[in-house]
């Protein structure tokens, strides 16, 4: 792994420790406010700040605890103050009254861009596919 | 835009004339060879070569006439040999045996690499989100 690769790989680890915390805020330390999101839930793009911790709270607040994200299968592609990293992550959890977890496996992709010599999220696009059967519903089912 | 935007841009938009003209060995040019893809359809990453022509012509059989891809909202980052790409992407198609055409909204991300000088598609990520009412369906209606 270059400098970089290794620097891209902890940044993305660091917000899953965070996330996995229900440290928000320092989450979202690892974004630049403008970053565009393709969220698992819709809209097709997110339009708010997303240094913005309330719809992320709000969102761990539907889990017994936060979630726990893990990305296997991570490849990263650097060069200058862009890069962009894929892999495919799972996501595993209690809902809120449930005593069940459940482990969602959906794709992952980031961009990042260096900015003040620090590697920020200014992309994100999580998404499972769907099934093409005519039933539409989201492959929420799929393992790597 | 800068040079490499411009020269990105223009491989995004010859990629989606290739296609609409039924063109599939020369968008598939467009491509590395071991391009990462994350389908609008299972599974969650496609392992064949991404050169492949077969799986891609037998997709655009399924359709009257190949599908008509435009992208709204298009972002470019790049730097020295790596960029990303964002955007919103209308798919609009006459499915085989009908007469009535639809049109699919969904999120497009492409992750591209500058190979002998010229800018390939190394990964490209195509979804839509779902629906988190416990119908798990794919929000496939959705209008940007």
């Amino acid at each position: 792994m270059t400098d970089n690769e290794t620097e891209i790989r902890d940044v993305l680890e660091a917000k899953a420790a965070a996330l996995a915390a229900g440290d928000v805020k320092t989450m979202l330390s690892y974004y630049t406010p403008d970053a565009v999101r393709f969220t698992l839930a819709p809209p097709l793009r997110q339009e708010t700040d997303a240094h913005d911790t309330a719809p992320v709270e709000q969102w761990v607040a539907t889990f017994e605890a936060p979630p726990v994200r893990e990305t296997i299968r991570l490849a990263i592609a650097a060069s200058g103050d862009v890069a962009f990293a894929t892999g495919i992550t799972s996501m595993t959890a209690v809902p809120k009254g449930s005593t069940k977890s459940f482990t969602l496996w959906h794709r992952t992709t980031v961009g990042l861009r260096r900015v003040d010599g620090r590697w920020l999220v200014a992309h994100e696009h999580d998404s499972v596919p769907f099934e093409m059967d005519g039933s539409l519903r989201a492959s929420v089912n799929l393992r790597p």
